[in-house]
């Protein structure tokens, strides 16, 4: 913490302290950070407020000023939650907008990791702006803690799901799997769908199921978000396939190198991937480390044979075991929702530099 | 119900009720049944009572009688919950005990189903002592489920229990397996095979593990009662196997034919068996409809590859599968512990016309 040179250091700690009050009012688990804004004037008054509503609204910072009229901000201190960021997205530079603002000083309570959006803080020290660490940098990198580690290693997070019946089958041995997990299941599944920037499949999933990849439901009462469809592999998604109908645009990706993969989705501003199969795709997320959580669909049945849910995940001895730790366990209708992320995390960075950040 | 000739019908009825208060504080879960007897005087006062405390020990009525001086029962009317039993079992068959106590007549709540221990009544009628279905059929046929259904179908209890990845494997690739359950889980293991008259594996798994087939460990401080070791296939136990230290006298049994071989363990007194593996022996019995429950514990871990938990189920297409409901789920350390049973019955009697008792 650094000690104000024109504000009482107690000041500076409330305003901070009510900065990080109203980023919570921030959707939470979305792609954006939470993050919140307050503006004071050189005798430690509060101007303006304002935090981040979520992805494609205006940042905390620009959400600040706006409530101002133009020059009030001026010889100002912006207190803000995050470093401000330096990128122009859908709604402009933090950084350029508290420049043009001219206010005289900024604190940040958590500086961004992010390769892109990061160093904001060095735009407004060349602006000759004085930009510097605040106060309660522990209690922001709590409420930030998802959004960070995404940030400090530089790729979405992954989810592997599949549903199966108790002895780990996906399909009887001629390829038939229709409900083999009940409707519970499967509403929950397009739930989890519409959380997710992404939702990815193998190109032989597209050619055997023909899915639609759409998030279908409700969630209090409005349509569920839709995700980013994303295919993988090699084959090409014939044209009358469903997926072309789909909402949002279809990335498809070679799956070859599943890091660079990640990388073009991150640079694309997806923060999270919903791996949905099939069984070759999703043990190749899980092979490679890059599994942050499976979420499994147990249905008490048992089906014995070939069509396994996981194919092979390079385990040729019990060491190499990829272990986990359960973290949820539901009961959805008749079936089971089982949660489990890595013990240590086996998250492997796409950009090694950037977890030095 | 039938009215009692000496008799009132409330005096027999409460006889018969406190005859169900007693047998309930027998074992349950056990291989024997719960029961209870009223010995009443003519005059319809109770002269003794008795029930069965578990396997081994006097039967009901023997026990009620034990508390009566010689010729004492002469002239009584015997209430018991259960027929009386006509076989020669470790304590005498009831109906002989009866006859030979000069007792005047016998009510019972519920018919014995038994292919062997069955028709006690028409032993006593023979013997000019009538033994009639009293009242309360109902009430005993509850307290009695689990032991009539076993008795009804004349065959053991089967337990299909496996240890699994979250993806069905039961071991890597080149075959290791230790430590993929916790502590927790595999103490649970041996408190299951305690609770089970007999432990079952096929000759594989006495080949690759050499197993000892104990129950290990402490219940309410007291040793674990051992179960029989059962091994089902062709190939031979070898001469310095562990098999041959168990304390329980080794059963080998060929497999060929499930249903003859459980056939062959239920003639011997064995009312349970605990179906331990390896993969070929849990899908057979799967397979053949005769799991009464499936144990499954799973361990938060990937392993992929080869070495599947369960076998073939002869299951060519989804509507074929083994549908079961979840239980019971219980958290086991970091495992998980499910069990499951068939949703419609799947037991096919051993013996398929003593279901028609």
């Amino acid at each position: 913490m650094i000690t104000p040179d024109r504000l009482d250091a107690a000041v500076l700690d409330a305003a901070m302290g009510r900065a990080l009050e109203i980023a919570t009012r921030g959707p939470e688990g979305g792609p954006n950070p939470r993050v919140g804004c307050v503006i004071l004037s050189p005798d430690g008054h509060t101007l303006a407020e304002g935090w981040h509503r979520g992805a494609g609204t205006a940042h905390a910072e620009v959400d600040a000023l706006s409530h101002l009229a133009p020059g009030e901000a001026r010889g100002a201190t912006a207190v803000v939650t995050l470093e401000p960021c330096n990128h122009t997205g859908r709604t402009g530079p933090c950084a350029q907008a508290l420049i043009a603002a001219g206010v005289a000083e900024v604190y940040f309570a958590v500086p961004d990791p992010g390769a892109v959006s990061s160093h904001g803080a060095q735009t407004l020290i060349d602006a000759g702006i004085p930009a510097q660490l605040g106060p309660r940098r522990e209690q922001a990198e709590k409420l930030l803690a998802d959004w960070l580690r995404d940030a400090r290693r530089g790729r979405p997070t992954v989810t592997v799901k599949w549903a199966t019946s108790l002895d780990g089958r996906a399909a009887a041995a001629d390829g038939t799997s229709q409900w083999i997990t009940g409707p519970d299941a499967r509403a929950d599944v397009h739930l989890e769908r519409s959380r997710h920037d992404a939702i990815a499949v193998g190109t032989g999933t597209v050619l055997a199921d023909d899915p639609a990849l759409t998030a279908r439901g409700e969630e209090n009462g409005a349509p569920l978000a839709q995700p980013i469809p994303v295919v993988f592999g090699h084959r090409e998604v014939p044209a009358d396939a469903q997926l072309h109908s789909h909402p949002r645009e279809l990335i498809t990706l070679s799956g070859d190198d599943l890091a660079a993969d990640l990388d073009v989705l991150w640079k694309r501003g997806i923060r999270s991937v919903f791996v949905e199969g099939g069984p070759s795709l999703a043990s190749s997320f899980i092979r490679a480390g890059f599994a942050d959580r499976v979420l499994v669909y147990v249905a008490p049945t048992l089906i014995g044979g070939p069509k396994l849910a996981l194919t092979d995940l390079g385990v040729d001895t019990i060491d190499d075991q990829h272990r986990l730790v359960f973290t949820d366990v539901q009961h959805l209708g008749s079936d089971l929702r089982l949660t489990a992320e890595p013990v240590a995390p086996e998250t492997p960075s796409t950009h090694p530099t950037s977890g030095a950040h």
